[in-house]
């Protein structure tokens, strides 16, 4: 038995094109509906046939859907759930991808009418890259999928919701949603604002050109600019929705940065010698659970 | 014409290793002589025989070279440098491959006899593993190696260093020490520094246990624990030997840091929009110049 049987993904980009790739290549028989805000995106769906309809307007793609997915930036969700709230059906499943839960339940629950079956969600994967053609079919296969059921909700429907997500490839932990935003803030939030800044700071050099920043880059600069191309419009929504854990885990960051400049400064070679040690460990636990390429250098080639 | 015709590799590490099997490769009729402080790596070199011959004590291995690579932790360098300065030929040139070229000219001069002839290096390439059997031929491929001639140098002898790396595959670019450092210092110390403080703070959350942010690193967190595993000794010299590149760019860093936290506090989304579409452009200009690989995430199997 298939989890749902009509599924509609509102956000055609990276990861709503790349779960409606992925239901195609997993549950056939699904119907799958789009919509996107933008016309351009809209089109370039209908060209890419990873929907078996797309709709002009969000209320139109969801009326007879029995699961509606929120691909849209955490910042867009209560604009989106007031344009469907008329024409949701009673008993559909509405969730979402955003990287923030708190927020999106706040948002999601004033937006849609009493009663509405929220179950949020939070897939951990993604590229850099944007838009209806940088989706992939593959791209959850044993990555980790966040759902937060809010409290006093249907076991029933957040299984439903966990039972799609490992269809399509993904690992399934059920989490408090508040707890999610401190656990994104440290393995998502936090990095991407260090990435961002860093990129920012090379760039702004007077003594050092940027051509000279970009030659050099593979000295370690290159593996920051990655995730510093992510889609800015969602970064900004998820600092702004999940201040209070990010700027938590800013601080404790910064004092751990302060305490290095303070063993460089004064040339506490043990000090750095532990640390370094240390966080090589991290790595070998992260390779040996399957959430990062064993290869060399992320295996680029060479 | 070959630019050298019997060269000597001191540290059969990563880099020290992937020099030997890229001439090998590229320049088969060069005797290859190599020496490891560590007598189980100097072992397994002999098994893995990337070396002509691998000697027991540094003294031994320079008596015939005409070009002497140091591949050791900049903070060995001197100390390498007094092992070899008996027994080093008068026109051998002396080079190395360190982060940091100040500290490592001013400790050659002052370990080596006078005259010797000192043509610092430094290839911008690596990957996170160390050891002999980390080490491959076309590591520096397409990578830029900067060549540090001192002031008053022989060209000839900076010409043939540069040539050198040419045969090996890298881009050559003649630099000032100084402004090496400096460059370097964005480049690959700060973002060392960077991701050996997240990965660090990651670990030490009291609310986000660490089997937490190893299963949902994909989030970004990743993407810093691959520098953050380089080796500890390496970047420990590194940091204590150009320090003052260092904290200067790490000042810079956290002014930026600080004005992004404030911009979170205030709710101010144009300022992190602006830089999230600025840093995405530094992240095309490395791709485009051939620097990190266009595939996305890193080309990361899915």
């Amino acid at each position: 038995m298939l989890p749902f049987a009509r599924i509609t993904i509102i956000g055609l980009g990276l990861i709503g094109s790349s779960i409606a790739r992925a239901v195609q290549a997993t549950m056939p028989t699904v119907r799958l509906t789009g919509h996107d805000a933008d016309p351009q995106v809209r089109a370039r769906a209908r060209e890419l046939g990873f929907c078996d309809d797309v709709t002009d307007t969000a209320g139109a793609s969801v009326v007879d859907a029995d699961f509606v997915i929120l691909c849209v930036p955490v910042g867009a969700m209560a604009a989106v759930g007031a344009e469907i709230a008329d024409d949701l059906p009673a008993e559909a499943i509405v969730s979402d991808v955003g990287s923030s839960k708190e927020s999106v339940l706040v948002a999601l629950r004033s937006a849609l009418r009493d009663g509405a079956v929220i179950i949020p969600a939070h897939p951990v994967a993604g590229t850099e890259n944007s838009g209806p053609d940088a989706g992939f079919a593959t791209l959850f296969n044993g990555r980790w999928c966040i759902v937060t059921p809010p409290e006093g909700s249907d076991p029933t429907a957040a299984e439903r919701v966990a039972e799609f997500w490992r269809r399509i490839g993904a690992n399934v932990e059920m989490m408090d949603p508040k707890h999610h935003d401190l656990v994104l803030a440290v393995t998502s939030h936090l990095p991407h604002l260090i990435a961002y800044t860093i990129v920012g700071t090379a760039s702004d050099m007077e003594e050092v050109t940027q051509s000279e920043v970009i030659k050099y880059s593979a000295g370690g600069f290159r593996d920051f600019t990655r995730i510093a191309a992510s889609d800015p419009t969602m970064w900004r929504d998820v600092f702004l929705n999940n201040k209070d854990a990010v700027l938590e885990m800013l601080q404790r960051f910064t004092e751990d940065l302060t305490a290095l400049q303070r063993a460089i400064r004064w040339g506490d070679g043990d000090a750095l010698f532990d640390l370094f040690t240390r966080t090589r460990a991290v790595r070998r636990s992260i390779i040996e659970q399957g959430q990062d390429d064993a290869a060399p250098d992320f295996g680029r080639s060479h």
